[in-house]
């Protein structure tokens, strides 16, 4: 397909271009990726923009059902709604984080709707690329709200709140008083904890827990860009479809406040330089995982470690030859 | 000096020649550089080898009584005993670590002693090669044993510990049964917790202390270089240099049986690469720090943040940048 038809298909919001594009911004290829920086800059200068919510949840929590009913209320409201996942484990599972589309099935019939498994990968920068450019797309293409998911492996939580307006943690009712599980870290990054599952059995456990976490959540160092009772903790049931839309309330008058005080606009612009920077020192390293600098660092470490050559000699000698390569 | 001259003099142990190829591996320069480089390989030739003791504990532990103390029982054997410092934090302070060497006022004026102030620095990187490469002189001019010592700013202990034969941990007696204070990584590191100023009033909390760190030690996982009973907790008194010469045979066995079944030889191969990688690494970003490539940085940083360019488009000119400059 033409840039030109496909930018344009883009632009009306058809969902199989969309696709395309993103598969476009995932390649690996060096054409691709010119098309891709092409594409991207065409689209960026529409200037749309959705509602980026972050969500993070260990497996167990429901994040999959809550994603579903929580999409299906947005998008019974007339808004169109995306779902990316950010996977950094995908490469070793060898599965995507989403699977085929049957764990959100209902959502994925959805005219409105639009979800893209995560793609397999090698490394968590060019994760937050390609996700990055998968939310500039799904913008261009005009969706309201962009759902981000992670399940929280490793550093995926702080890539993921790096590239959202708003952040979501999604937990499970805890027996007794723990609130270990959720390092202090994610608990920094969260605007809003959302206990889940509280329904049925579980549903004074709820309750419980997310009291805990709003007095953990006072604790905290007050951020700028936070209004009075942010961030806070709620209960939801993703299965009974309740506590959904006061979520979303607050999730819109959180937002709407930072836009109004200018908090939207600096983020914005604050992840955008973080992300500038990320990728120039990860492209700047990329220059070590070519084959020939591999093999050069091989030749060069095994000198190191029989002490025939210093560590720094041999820095020395592998900086000339990537120079020279 | 000529290279030959100073090489010569470090080798017959000349202590005002190993300052001056200290203050040589030191500088910034670049013909300094060259020269220092030139110095390295001459001397690490020799293939001589001492034994590098990592030691970290925060202020007031005692830390400068306790290698006052160890450094004169040592040197009282006839062994030669250098004292250098990494302080990723006299930079901020303005001073160095060491001080003037009225800190350790015997050991200084022992000839057979070497005690090394911190340089102040800019960072971390720069310290470890620094310091690596001090060693590596002090190794030459035929020390004994060379004390690396850090009062365990940030991510000092793991520099010092990879720089390091044994990593020591010099803790003051605490109230109670209180083992905070000291990360799970930090003790992971030790192979040995001192536990100093078990005198006086302190003598029977410092018991305490010691045998609650015993206890903590023997829940972590046991690793391949130590043998049995090791790493462990052991009170010592540096004021009425109690329990110095247990300490140190204690060492001294340590590091026999790790000579003895290889591991010696392998941490340091081991640790060499470790180094080669970082420098390697560090080398690379350095490109991002001189004056034109951060002026372009923050060009281009304002564009991103403005959203004229996306972070990746951005990061792209930067590359480029770097490769025509």
């Amino acid at each position: 397909m033409e840039l030109d038809s496909l930018s344009d298909r883009i632009l009306n919001g058809d969902r199989r271009a969309l696709a395309r594009g993103i598969t476009l911004v995932e390649s690996g290829r060096a054409d691709h990726r010119a098309q891709a920086t092409e594409l991207l800059t065409r689209l960026t200068k529409e200037g749309r923009q959705a509602l980026r919510i972050g969500l993070s949840g260990t497996p167990g929590v429901g994040k999959s059902t809550f994603i579903e009913s929580f999409g299906m209320m947005l998008t019974g409201q007339g808004l169109r709604v995306a779902v990316l996942a950010v996977d950094p484990s995908s490469t070793r599972s060898g599965g995507s984080i989403l699977g085929d589309k049957t764990r959100m099935e209902r959502l994925s019939r959805e005219k409105n709707a639009f979800i893209r498994p995560s793609p397999s990968q090698s490394h968590l920068g060019g994760v937050a690329r390609r996700t990055r450019e998968a939310i500039a797309l799904c913008e261009a293409a005009g969706f309201d709200v962009v759902l981000i998911e992670t399940v929280g492996v490793g550093q995926s939580e702080t890539v993921v709140s790096e590239l959202s307006d708003l952040f979501m943690l999604l937990l499970a009712p805890a027996g007794g008083d723990e609130l270990q599980g959720v390092k202090r870290g994610i608990m920094e990054m969260a605007d809003m904890i959302l206990v889940n599952k509280a329904d049925g059995d579980l549903k004074s456990a709820a309750t419980r827990t997310c009291a805990d976490y709003s007095g953990a959540l006072r604790l905290l160092r007050k951020r700028p860009q936070d209004p009075e009772g942010f961030p806070k903790a709620m209960t939801v049931s993703a299965v009974e479809e309740h506590g959904l839309a006061q979520a979303w309330e607050e999730m819109q008058s959180l937002s709407k406040w930072r836009r109004e005080n200018g908090h939207w606009e600096v983020n914005r612009a604050t992840q955008a330089q973080y992300w500038f920077e990320q990728e120039v020192r990860s492209a700047l390293l990329a220059r070590l995982a070519t084959p020939q600098a591999r093999s050069e660092m091989e030749r060069l470490g095994s000198q190191v470690s029989t002490g025939q050559l210093s560590p720094s000699v041999a820095a020395e000698h592998m900086l000339s030859a990537l120079v020279a390569g």
